[in-house]
């Protein structure tokens, strides 16, 4: 059973913090193991990844067999079925067109001081992607990466994939192919993370890893931070569906059940301001949640991280979610839009009951790859900009410097920067002879 | 004495390489005390705040006085003289100016398919700003991190400053008034850090922190990233002059202490396509070491990590300059904005001899918190983005779904999340009926 909340109730608040504070995921201690795997890659290159692979995937790897090759990928890719390959196809057009727009643009002025400012943007020159092997590999999160990164125009896109046993999802190919990646490695884990940021004889290194994996996965991306940039560290799933009366109980239920089949951590919340309503999607999700393929995980994390809230209105519903900050987060009632305005914490917006969730994971055009664990607070989805990286630029005419030089000069004295002062003033003083 | 390099030398792509992998900072290893003092905190709220206060900066604070009151505030930007308070104006005003542009826009559309797409920016709720404390105390830092912040939209803005046998420097509370910060606190260390991510009874938490501080502050940062947003962790300070041989070598001399003089562990660098020039610069460097005030600081940072490097063109100098993708990048050159769009790696780049570095500390508009140890491959300047987030919009309409819907259904099954794919099918299907 979820919890049922009802802001009415007089313990709300105490059982609301309780819910935002529920800690989901127990991170398995592995730093001290990936540290070591690390350190090995960074000593023994290529020899270290072998051996490493062979013991975690079972399979012997050359560095001629470790990058997949454009026949294995083009025979991979000859196995999708029509249907699928469309499908992959439309997402990937559309994703592609989505992320175009949000391209940043340079910018140079002179202001009233004669001083040229501006900035200007350019892209990461090669970039990682890591994509996870076996049960969870999903090639729309291939798409959702690599688009992108060739969007904002990096120019080496590397694709790494355990083949554990030495299966590969040839969607994962062909997404690859789609986006445009440039090389497919068949390894994973931290010694993939650590081939990625320091390079082997066979892998160059990259300066951006991005992608989602298990904990020695993120592990090994905090590790490398600093080195190479990475994306966030993304959690369990989360769905916020904030719905109001006049909606079909069954199509609720299912939106909540499609975050809650992807983990046995992930959260999945309703608000809603009919009491009956919340009481009909609850029924609605045992109905469900008897046939479901992924029952047994859909199951688990209704039971212990879903939840029904009853609010008095819609505004309160909107003030809770901006304290939950959710990751997804549906607004299916009259006036969706009218809605968004007040909910300004959240990773993606999905309005109306004609949009469901899963079409932003696979068609929509924005990123499925958001902020989880409330950091949309504070943080963005996946998008152009991380694949990018701004350089601002300054030119002064002798005028300029004349005009702003000798304020820069006093503050640098006041800081006790005295060769800050003494290159602005060396430069006033030739201008003033 | 500065390495002396030559591209025509046989063996200067080994010592290049050297001078690139050189490990300028070695941080103590400070992460079980820090870790320690954030659990403390967490638990004691400002018990522990004030007792580490006390035990560091030898001040006994209560919850009543960890916070500099309006009047202490007024009182100290009283002692400011006129020249240092037009100065601090003017930074802020230049840097207010600059920032203003970075604002991103909310953009919406409909497309083909009939769905409307889009994103929202907005800020940061509220972010909080470390500040350092004793001798490297700087106003200008302050303006750099607190102006991006208020011209983002953030409505709750708060700085820390420890205030060592409670000094404090007027200059720094001038800086936050200036721009516009709202709470001021005298504390610091890694217990500042916890109380802006977890709050106490007094401080109310952050949703960001930002700003530099040393190893303690550093490793709370990394601690409570995930927890709030943190800015970049900053390491010593770089600049890279490329200059031709019609410069004023004391005037790049100079530029080249401006860095040396921040730490014993900044870097200075020359690339010149005149080794008679490098050798100018060189000797210039010597004599303005006789008399530096702090000789002591930047005389080391010359000898240990300086370079001169003597190419045989500018194009091997903009090669040379993305490989080492410096944090300041000086452009002294007949054409600096030809050479500038080769050097795309850096984190700002100065055009023409009219532009020493120290105008971008202080008043040239741009931030000076930039991303140092060739993390410009990656990552950008602090600016207003770091303060706003984006929130995706998607709204279908049924013709929408009809279009879409049935590949992101087949996409979800391909992925076997049924619940994915359901979402979607109940929908056709009543669409369908």
């Amino acid at each position: 059973m979820p919890v049922f909340l009802d802001t009415a109730d007089t313990d709300f608040e105490t059982r609301f913090a309780t819910l935002l504070a529920a800690k989901r995921e127990d991170s398995p201690d592995v730093d001290a193991i990936v540290a070591g795997i690390i350190q090995d890659v960074r000593t023994r290159g290529d020899a270290a990844v072998t051996e490493l692979t062979a013991k975690f995937d079972r399979i012997e790897l050359t560095a001629e067999t470790m990058r997949v090759s454009a026949d294995e990928i083009s025979s991979a890719i000859a196995q999708v079925s029509a249907d699928d390959r469309a499908a992959l196809e439309l997402a990937a057009d559309r994703i592609r067109a989505y992320h175009i727009r949000q391209m940043p643009q340079d910018d140079s002025w002179t202001d009233e001081a004669g001083a040229t400012l501006g900035w200007r943007w350019s892209a990461v020159s090669a970039a990682g992607l890591y994509v996870p092997g076996g049960l969870a590999t999903y090639p729309s999160s291939v798409l959702m990466n690599a688009i992108p990164a060739k969007v904002a125009g990096v120019e080496r896109l590397v694709v790494t994939v355990p083949t554990p046993d030495g299966q590969i999802n040839p969607l994962v190919l062909l997404a690859a192919d789609l986006a445009g990646v440039d090389e497919v490695y068949r390894i994973g884990g931290a010694q993939a993370i650590a081939a990625l940021a320091y390079g082997t004889e066979t892998i160059a290194p990259v300066d951006k890893i991005t992608g989602p994996g298990n904990a020695f996965v993120a592990a090994a991306k905090r590790r490398v931070f600093g080195k190479v940039g990475i994306d966030m560290i993304a959690g369990p799933s989360e769905i916020l569906v904030i719905a109001d009366a006049d909606n079909n109980p069954d199509w609720i239920a299912l939106d909540l059940m499609s975050q809650a089949e992807h983990d046995e951590s992930a959260q999945s919340l309703l608000i809603t301001d009919d009491a009956d309503f919340g009481r009909a999607v609850a029924q609605a999700v045992d109905a469900r949640l008897e046939t479901l393929e992924r029952r047994a995980i859909a199951g688990p994390s209704w039971r212990d991280f879903g939840a029904v809230i009853t609010v008095r209105d819609l505004d309160e519903a909107a003030k809770l979610s901006n304290r939950i900050a959710p990751e997804h987060l549906e607004l299916c009632v009259a006036d969706p839009l009218a809605l968004s305005e007040k909910t300004i914490h959240a990773g993606a917006i999905f309005l109306g009951q004609f949009t469901p969730e899963a079409i932003g994971d696979y068609v929509g055009g924005p990123n499925h790859v958001l902020p989880t664990a409330r950091s949309a607070r504070f943080s963005s989805g996946l998008s152009v900009m991380d694949f990018v990286k701004r350089t601002t630029m300054s030119q002064m005419t002798p005028q300029a410097l004349r005009a702003i030089g000798p304020s820069a000069e006093a503050l640098a004295i006041s800081e006790s920067l005295e060769a800050h002062g003494l290159s602005v003033r060396v430069r006033l003083d030739a201008l003033n002879d």
